[in-house]
């Protein structure tokens, strides 16, 4: 089964544009008249009948609509850029497929790479988003500072930081498994004192994730993983 | 802390030769007199004094040796190459930093790629595992048919199978933490119905990995995460 990825619905009609519509048209050479499926990203698939095929867009009748809610328990994981950016890819795209809620970029002292590319991102999410049947978008937000992430996490109930250094319990141990819990991944190098106390001073417990020294990338999808499961 | 990886040890001596000769001396310039920490992948940490830099190779000698007892509770993944291989290879790579004990790549019906680069995914493993501080080396068991699988597997008590069909259990709900477990990934496209029926006639169970539709190499994670978290 595809999906396919529109936000532009009006009524009782659906408007496909850009790269959905050249492949929903030319890749899968979808026709007027046949039917398909698209989420607005926002829990809802709607059955469609393509109604017309333009240059620009594909105009789609809805026949039909299954709503799906979001689960009450986000999962967030708030992680650094990374040196090489295609492992920051590759956790976006896994942290989609696993069923993600929101994922924080930041930047902290030993970020090493400050830019991300946004548009290279949002369109990881949308395609593993399809690619896993998801019909939530998970949010994604750029933090220029690494204190500026405490302003929009209140909805966090279990907050927590990752640290290689001393010994803190794992994860598992101390999380709730009904709330919303976020996790802070720190860069290659890790948080600087400084920042941990300061995530501390806002209430995040430090929390390992096993013996390993894992990669930020896994880091993050361990994490969330030990989250979700 | 970083760790050279070197199976070649003769009574209180250890040699280290190609890439991790080059990486230790050339890269890293270590030089006679230094102490540096070389593993057998077996378990074993040397700390040792470099005694002679030639051009083939490092000698040292041992001072020191850690033990770490591998965990009797194995976990392992069965997987099958992918039609993008740096998938299969990002796969990899996690797997060792989570602490996967055996990794076995085999082909089934539907498998796109029959073939894999060994000598890339052994120096994924060896590199993985240094930068994840574990001095178990995993071992990886290449199958060409899917049936050769349940020959070696004897040694797990949990075998589990993960399906994308019908809606068996989670895996977290049926998995016991004390045993060793090995999880079967199918490719793109899924494992046959004799595939399936093939596995659990041969004891395995099948299980689900959860509501989302994951990539080959997601799942192995998932799954691996489950086991161990």
């Amino acid at each position: 089964m595809i999906i396919f990825y529109s936000t532009d619905v009006r009524g009782n009609l659906v408007y496909i544009k850009g790269e959905e519509h050249i492949h929903c048209t030319k890749v899968l050479r979808n026709k007027e008249g046949d039917t398909i499926n698209v989420t607005d990203g926002r829990g809802k698939l709607y059955i469609c009948r393509i109604e017309k095929i333009s240059k620009s867009e594909t105009s789609c009748f809805i026949t039909g609509v299954e709503e799906r809610m979001e689960s009450d328990a986000k999962c967030a994981i708030a992680i650094s850029p990374l040196k090489n950016p295609s492992r920051l890819e590759w956790f976006v795209e896994k942290a989609v497929e696993i069923g993600i809620s929101e994922i924080y970029i930041f930047n902290s002292k030993r970020t090493e790479r400050k830019s991300v590319n946004r548009d290279r991102l949002d369109k990881i999410i949308i395609s593993a988003m399809k690619q896993s049947m998801n019909i939530c978008l998970p949010y994604i937000t750029f933090v220029n500072n690494f204190s500026d992430i405490f302003i929009s996490i209140a909805k966090y109930e279990g907050k927590y930081i990752a640290r290689c250094e001393s010994d803190p319990p794992l994860l598992t141990e101390i999380r709730s498994k009904q709330e919303s819990n976020i996790v802070l991944i720190g860069p290659e190098g890790d948080f600087t004192k400084d920042e941990a106390d300061h995530a501390i001073s806002h209430g995040f417990t430090v929390v390992s994730l096993g013996p390993s020294r894992l990669r930020t990338e896994t880091a993050g999808i361990v994490a969330l993983s030990m989250l979700k499961y």
